[in-house]
């Protein structure tokens, strides 16, 4: 928000209307379920054969999800796109309609709303959703993003948290603890330039910008939900990995009623996340189980699988599934088995 | 929020997840499309032959959709599901499912939220409507309720805004400005009990029961969408009043191009909101033109239907549609043609 120079047009200048109208006449709708966008009581969708519908919704709340000090706003609005996005494919289904809903307080002006929707925009395109609702309100204080997702899986292949057996492989995608790291970063760089009192104060990102885009941009495993089917394989559970893989294991575990062993050192994490944690004296691998908001898929497969799943970059067998007796633990490079706590981020 | 003497719990006593399954356990699912609820990445929806979805979505914010000082939180519940079936109803179409979203400043207690709840589950139940997500963090300031109500309708039978054509009879249902006098009378109430300085004074309700209630617990007209589809009607148009008559009016216009005439003596007014509007030396027509939060329904219909619109109660015809270059205009009394401009609710 230190766009203080640009165009400045204020909100009411345009009204509610007239507001919601701009903000979304440049987006199409693209597919071909999405039959009425914005701009009625509400949008029509079609339904297809053989498929059901998914709808997941989350509520991002400024001082609390985000901070307009470090964060661009259209990365913001981009992240608040593709972490539903996310939900929808961690059910092993495809995102195809959203809803923004914005509240937005005095200090916003049009411009500020415009490179939000640009990264709405921009996560549409490249996810191929459509937008075809919500509303844009005033708030008494600050910035409240509110979007729902709509999609939609065959029948009868959507993955809970509640299939996961004894015996499944457990996979995570990708690498984690990244975001975490990026969110460290951030901060640390903020209040660096806090302390500086120097208004051109430029913090320092070379050789960080995967943690740094892992947290200001992430992207949903639309690639791997893909590959999953191509190979024929539908995972028993699945999640994102938003509050954390510690966070997620359990809710697994009790959904499906069963116990868990994974591996210290099949824990995927990248260099950069690791030369970060060192910087920050901070336990790496703590980081990575617990860090959260790596949008990651964590799911499970029956033990037959395993040679398809080898076939998948990307995808890292870390465990397996055990009964439910002897708990979710992990274990240690030495051996030991160490229980697994939730410590994952919580919003309260 | 003047409980200060019952249990208080703190939100913290139960955790994210602790707090969800607590305020969601007893909402059961009671829809045959309700494949799976709250707890997972995303609900399942079945699709059924012959229909299409609809989606509604609705951000209500702490001190510019409601005030806590004079709404209670099992009707502030309520009213923030009913409004949404309302949109639904507006499409010609049946709620079935809501997600709702909540965002809680320090100052709430679980008992707080359990009352929210509560509004939301009569709510539910009284519309036949199931729970399937959402999700309940920390706000920094107010209190942020958002909730997304998903629906279903024949399909090629939503009624559009834009479907009105010349000639068609505009009509809508039960009585207008009743709401707005409501909250009249409440924030006229409120403003006496600050000034009388005592924490024991109370309101003088009676005899206003009536818009008191428009204000605080309105309905949704499922009634009237099912009485449309006993008689064969598929209204060519339709919306919700709830941003005031005029405004909807100016949408359908719009929308449709065409233009409308209206009658004053037709506008159906409740003897109770004509009373409040004089006590508080307030133009009647205006505020039942101008109010807002009605969740009436508005609607148009073409000519051949009207002997059948003449045999449903709660239906009242009040105009008729023109050709766009007449515009939209309300025949007063003595004849006068006055043009509609929207002087609606606008929450900026």
């Amino acid at each position: 928000m230190s766009e203080s120079k640009e165009k400045v047009t204020e909100i009411s200048q345009l009204g509610e209307f007239g507001l919601i109208s701009h903000l979304t006449k440049e987006f199409p709708l693209t597919n071909s379920t999405s039959l009425l966008g914005v701009g009625d009581d509400a949008a029509i969708i079609d339904t297809t054969e053989g498929k059901e519908i998914l709808v997941t919704t989350d509520l991002l709340l400024e001082g609390i999800h985000f901070d307009v000090r470090y964060v661009p706003l259209k990365h913001l609005g981009y992240k608040a796109a593709v972490v539903n996005f996310s939900d929808i494919y961690a059910m092993n289904g495809t995102p195809r309609q959203i809803t923004v809903s914005l509240g937005v307080s005095a200090r916003f002006t049009v411009e500020h709303l415009e490179q939000i929707y640009a990264g709405i925009r921009l996560a549409c395109e490249n996810y191929g959703v459509d937008l075809v609702g919500g509303d844009t309100s005033a708030s008494r204080t600050g910035l409240v993003i509110s979007i729902t997702c709509i999609g939609d899986v065959d029948k009868g292949k959507a993955a809970k948290r509640s299939g996961a057996k004894e015996t499944d492989l457990i996979c995570v995608t990708g690498d984690l603890g990244a975001a975490y790291m990026g969110l460290q970063l951030l901060e640390r760089e903020n209040s660096v330039a806090a302390q500086s009192g120097d208004p051109d104060f430029q913090p320092d990102f070379s050789g960080k910008e995967y943690i740094l885009q892992r947290q200001l941009k992430p992207e949903a495993r639309k690639d791997i939900i893909e590959k999953l089917k191509e190979a024929g394989i539908v995972p028993t559970s699945m999640m994102d990995v938003s509050d954390g893989l510690s966070s997620e294991l359990l809710h697994i575990c009790k959904s499906s009623d069963v116990g868990c062993r994974v591996y210290e050192d099949r824990i995927p994490i990248d260099y950069q996340t690791a030369i970060m944690a060192e910087e920050l004296n901070m336990n790496l691998v703590t980081a990575a189980m617990n860090g959260g908001e790596d949008y990651e898929l964590l799911f499970t497969v029956p033990l037959i699988d395993k040679d398809k799943i080898d076939k998948i970059e990307g995808v890292k067998m870390i465990g397996y599934i055990t009964k439910p007796e002897l708990g979710a633990a992990m274990v240690t490079r030495d051996g030991q088995e160490l229980p697994i706590k939730a410590q994952g981020w919580t919003a309260f």
